[in-house]
């Protein structure tokens, strides 16, 4: 994308409303504007990184073996009503009336309406298991929204739901999310801590959620070394395979048994009992929620299935959550600095800068052209007629992996410099060198 | 996908509230499930389609220079209240209220919100043009919302919004687009006519209609010969290109010289003009609607940019949709028989079925398992323990492109009977030349 044809309004000043690094950040990178209290709209640039999250997310997914449809956004509060969840919601609930006065909801998760979807369809134990999820909007009237897109009102959420025949089976499958979640995270470049926490409004008596590590995160946390040390995506004998119960095993032990907590349930006794030089501690940003809750939903709902015996039994579900609009704002309060932005590889918007240090010169123009057109859409190229000192910044301030500086002495050279936003570290190259080192 | 591990849930019987084909085929296909009065979820056979017809809405829209942006469902009133139509719109707009009392709505529309983020951002002619798109769920409270997703209240659109500094511009952007749509429907195997069109409550002077032929649609249509014989996708000298002023002149000539007209604005002395042999007649389905308004929100909404002397002026506007998850049905309108479906290849959930005759025979599982794993989710396996004419009417009604047949005889000769879905055409074909024959 050329930057002078291009939608990607950067601001030089603070936003006043933004209190933390990713709110300010965001808005200054032109990624999202605010179009209501705590609802945003995705600028072009915001839009590819929220696409690249939701990729991962997906392909994650699908690996763990889920299955990916769409629910709708509005809801019939009848199956609320059913499930007795209707009354309970409270006001964070966005309750609708519409034309003909029926009641309806935007809805803010969706087990009632997947248990209905399942109920009209499944009627035997042998299309057991299923793991449904959806990458829809969702609307929670948070009181008071803010922190930008990390706590709006409508945000983008990836929920799954599993059906087993017993609980063998759904533990099966809870294990399953865990591993998806723990290769999503790390995939997004993010260090992830899953902690036992409370079911809450959902119900339940299994649940974890999934903490990443950011220096301006909103609670702290204390853990062991091991969550830092292990690779969940290697494949291999260190590896874990969603399809044996072996490694979904050995992979649950592992993130059981070490210690993590918040400081809200922080154990001095259990934590005098980890090895000093094992002793990690951090600020934490919740990012995802898991939940065994069994039958509740199947059974209030009524949604039983044919059992091998031929009599009706109520499938145990649970439920897995990520906050995708959420995860854009922890992934730059976990990488960013002073200048800005800096983008993991897997889910920048662009790969590269291409900054035009002179454009009208004829050198520099002939070179930034080439580099853009072999780059195919994956670079971004500053064409304006700024000064150097500006597109600096800006590209600082977005964070692109790579910058690709181009200036007359280089340019008349052949040479091109090539900068890499985490490290700062500079070469100068030519241009198929440079191509060459952004390929590898 | 493995057919007993998905969520493909096929109905024999036609569902009594169906009236019109893709409505019945579309619940009976198991694509998707009504949730409310004309809100839909989407399974995930019925998802894939959406997803492939809306990759070929977004590479069309891409190709045109149009960026993809992406706004929220639910709106502030007080845009609406700024544009004056927030009183006009009628019972179709969702009205909600938040709990500290705010007015919002679901948004049917984005005029509004595009010219509000337009206006924060861009500031000079010299950032002129833009063509801003998204592709997004919208609400409109039908009174009788019926005919499935043809007429649902929530429902997928794109919609795309072009600013131009003057009347010129506006134009070179409308026909720009216009010719974006005739790509995207001929590349979703459709016969696309644009017919000058009333702008409605958009506003403006100037509008298409973008109607496509199907043999049940909703009203009938007159059109010359012209518009079946133009290939809009097609390079080279025949070819338009969306950066030649020329080429899109030549597009716009071809698109209003030939007539075309609904029964609604059928004009005999004119169509009496038409040579005999070209007049075509059909019914037809709106499936897109373009509209040129000028200045009318720019203005009311003061959304100046400073002109080349100086001085603000307003930006000439565009707006133009496409109904994602209407296409959905009126490609089934277009292509369907008495059995089910007819998938276009470009759009069809799986390329082909894999129609295990006898599960349980060694040669027939292997065979099919070997396809199956070379097809790498291109394929639905249907692997249930059901009779043959089973799987073969329900590959008939899911409407795959191709179906690989996999009976015992044929599979201990290392033989699969490879059958076209849209012309019935079978042959016994070896394993390689039947994946050889799907692939070209």
């Amino acid at each position: 994308m050329r930057l002078t044809r291009s939608f990607i309004p950067t601001l030089k000043e603070t936003p006043n409303e933004a209190r933390i690094a990713s709110h300010r950040l965001m808005l200054r990178a032109g990624l999202v504007r605010q179009t209501a209290a705590g609802i945003y709209a995705w600028l072009p640039a915001g839009l590819r990184v929220l696409r690249n999250i939701e990729r991962i997310v997906r392909e994650e997914q699908d690996a763990a073996g889920a299955q990916e449809l769409l629910m709708p956004t509005i809801q019939a509060a009848e199956l609320w009503k059913e499930s007795g969840r209707y009354e309970d919601y409270g006001e964070e609930m966005l309750r609708i009336r519409d034309r003909h006065d029926r009641d309806m909801l935007y809805g803010p998760t969706n087990e009632e309406m997947i248990t209905d979807l399942f109920r009209q369809s499944v009627k035997s134990y042998r299309e057991l298991p299923q793991i449904l999820y959806h990458i829809q909007w969702k609307f929670r009237d948070e009181v008071r929204p803010r922190f930008g897109v990390m706590r709006g009102r409508e945000f983008l959420m990836k929920d799954a739901y599993s059906f087993d025949l017993d609980h063998a089976g759904a533990v099966q499958s809870y294990r399953k999310m865990m591993l998806a979640y723990m290769r999503t995270f790390q995939r997004l470049g993010l260090k992830a801590i899953p902690m036992e926490a409370d079911t809450g409004p959902i119900g339940g008596d299994l649940s974890h959620e999934f903490i990443i590590l950011a220096p301006t995160g909103e609670s702290q946390v204390y853990y062991d070394a091991a969550f830092e040390e292990i690779d969940y995506v290697a494949g291999g004998a260190g590896g874990f395979n969603h399809d044996s119960a072996a490694d979904l095993n050995r992979f649950f032990i592992e993130m059981t048994t070490h210690y993590a907590a918040t400081d809200e349930k922080h154990d001095l006794a259990k934590w005098a009992a980890v090895a000093d030089p094992r002793r990690r501690e951090g600020r934490g940003i919740e990012v995802g929620h898991i939940f065994y809750f069994g039958t509740k939903y199947t059974k209030s709902m009524n949604a039983a299935v044919a059992g091998p015996d031929g009599k009706p039994v109520f499938p145990e579900m649970g439920s897995y959550g990520i906050g995708v609009s959420r995860l854009v704002g922890a992934v730059i309060e976990a990488s960013h600095d002073e200048a800005g932005i800096i983008w993991p590889d897997s889910i920048a918007p662009f790969k590269a800068a291409i900054l035009n240090l002179k454009v009208g010169d004829a050198a520099c123009d002939g070179l930034c052209e080439s580099l853009y057109g072999r780059l195919q859409g994956n670079a971004l190229y500053d064409d304006r007629s700024d000064r150097a000192g500006v597109k600096f910044n800006d590209a600082d301030l977005m964070g692109h992996p790579w910058q690709i500086i181009v200036g007359p002495r280089g340019a008349a050279a052949g040479k091109v410099e090539l900068k890499r936003r985490a490290t700062g570290e500079r070469s100068e190259l030519s241009l198929d060198d440079a191509l060459a080192k952004l390929a590898g």
